[in-house]
């Protein structure tokens, strides 16, 4: 299976926290991640020509991982057309935390994308609601994290086809924080948590979500389909 | 309840057959439906100032018809923004047989909204598969269609929330014809049947239908949640 | 409509807190709760004859609402399986708080409707995650409760067909507290508040919920769907 | 992956036509096909002690396929309870055709799970309604079948989670032919055909769609979650 981890890659270069904790890059750390379970990974990033993201470079992706938040409105629309065709074609999309704001999520989803934030260290705490979901395999009965940025209901969302996590916060709030969605041929799945400031995609359990969620959005192998004028299969009476 | 009825109304022009069935428009014939029912029903082309779709209109309409076909790249994206904005704060909209390829479902869906079609006169019967929902109330089995346009699957659509209806034509095909959607605070039903050449608007089964339709996704009147940075509900400890 | 409110009536008579909170029963104030929002409205309880539940009270009942706790294996399947035809015909059920794990429940669910509980005085807030949906009609963004039971996931019970809210509990714990399922042409919705020894019920949002979910669950009008063998509709050609 | 096919196995020994058609019964007809795509497959037929589904066998299932019919009745509800309880548990379950009357079937829905149906040699045609399904994967846009016998809706099923095929028949009708569902730990897929005196088992599309299945239903590795009483992870302020 061929991952491309897409980045924005700003945070990393204007804010040392971020470059402390991420010092490949968010995308760098996914990607090792990732390649460590056996995957082809590539990275791509927002300051490349065309995003990283050519025909050719999606052509060649099975399952795209997307990573913005301070810039979503530089990403080109042409861009996001693409990748929206391309997913709807079967390729499977992992949605990260900020990324609820993206174009693409929010071209896929219909719907602000919308939600509660707050940057004050709340610990978070995402249980499992759906035990038999693949993406949950080899995770307890909840994810903890000490320190995370919180997103708090309303989520502007569609109910989600499978609602696999379901966070907790400190100071109050609750989050549909792993949802997944199947648009056209396209597998898609939203995971809530990953604040730059924060090394939660250094956290053991996080990763196992990332490589479970990588396997589920992965294409179904069958030919697009046949749409527009169709002949009858079967004979259509007078009337 | 306030009903706003819109219609693209060009077949109604330029074709004879479409303007002997439905003589005083596809949106004349379904707004006295719904008057008779005791709404309180108002029309809205095309061809008017903003398609007849100004912010007073749609600020003053609980639940928006939608029929379109020949003309959707004409409608403007500032109205279906509009639309969208609306629906998404709580506005019901039902969207009729071609309008599957409007802008505003496509827009609200994230997908393509493609199907397989045929004008051959085929039967349809559109089957009951959810007995309890309110949207079928009243309705027996199936609704039995001498003659009307196919529409077959694979139709492109996100799952809906709740599946009411699935079509069989004569011809061999399948299609999910009755399905609920809940976007943001707004509900919205999608109806396959309604070919501008049958006179299907004029079956009173399909009229019982588009009255609890209109029921069904009417607003539910609580405000706007808010969204944005959020102070803590409960005191967060130090770290 | 008409409203049965069953009640096992055995916290009421054993512990004094309870009887102080619901003098009348917590089926008393339920009841009245309903009845001053106009539906007609009787009781039932555990150790009235047939529970209260005969052919003749069932069959007049619209929608059924249901507490027990402490005795759910006194209740005969004999009555259970009564309850669960009528649902399946098209009765609303309306299960309260420990009603979880009621038989009826659990043989609507088909699962073991487990969950994790700690009587500790928790803080919950239950959040609005569907805001178009009618059951959360009138509610702000929660509902916030000072001392309530806690349950905790994984609630094992089928995905609800729509979730309206999820709970936050003060103790760590998260909970998907309200949910509605459609079965044969009945609706069923759970509700999670409502532990006897707090004067939950007397809360007026919960009030307005329970009013709600009474008219959410309330009967669609049509013909129980005819089974088993059929002739075609359509003729079946020789092969 | 351990899969276990069970067939009541009663119509292969009292009808010629069906023996000549599944000589060695069609559960191992299946088990053939599963084995041939790298299974590690048994069988287990009603007539044996515990219907051969005693409690080691069933720990050494990871996948059970059910094929019943005549006999329903005759299961009984110890190893009902005992598949069950697996189910919920984590075990994969695949509910073939005449199954949707089993006990175990029943018990996981909640519902009748009765339906139209007629021996008539009808034509079938089974429409993939969601081509991202791994389900779906390697099948073209529907399996056409010359004969089979009608299945017709109203299904009294729960709404499925997943909705993988919609069938068209010859005489009429329409049905909801492949569903998933996820219980407890568990995923079941409930797939229409298979009618005893027709070959359906030995179509290579439909045994595409067994091995699809039981890939699919297979249990996702964590351990069972905790229920019962719990202990707070956060301290619990006093009121």
């Amino acid at each position: 299976m061929r991952i491309t981890v897409w980045n924005e890659n700003r945070h990393e270069k204007k804010n040392q926290v971020v470059a402390d904790i991420y010092p490949e890059g968010i995308h760098g750390t996914i990607a090792k991640t990732l390649a460590e379970n056996g995957f082809d990974v590539k990275t791509a990033t927002l300051d490349e020509p065309e995003h990283g993201l050519t025909e050719d470079v999606l052509n060649e992706t099975d399952v795209l991982f997307w990573w913005g938040h301070m810039a979503h409105h530089e990403v080109s629309d042409e861009i996001v057309n693409r990748v929206h065709k391309r997913v709807l074609e079967g390729m499977g999309l992992v949605v990260l935390h900020s990324g609820h704001f993206s174009k693409i999520f929010q071209k896929l989803m219909g719907t602000t994308c919308n939600l509660k934030w707050r940057e004050a260290d709340d610990r978070e705490r995402l249980w499992v609601v759906d035990p038999s979901h693949p993406i949950a395999e080899g995770i307890g009965e909840y994810i903890e994290l000490e320190k995370e940025e919180m997103y708090g209901e309303h989520f502007d969302i569609p109910a989600p086809d499978q609602l696999v996590f379901v966070s907790w916060f400190e100071g109050g709030e609750v989050f549909r924080s792993g949802c997944t969605y199947q648009r056209g041929n396209g597998k898609i799945f939203y995971f809530r948590p990953g604040h730059e400031t924060y090394p939660t995609y250094h956290n053991k359990e996080i990763q196992k979500v990332l490589v479970n969620a990588a396997k589920w959005v992965s294409p179904s192998n069958r030919p697009y389909p046949t749409y527009g004028n169709a002949k009858p299969l079967e004979e259509i009476s007078k009337k």
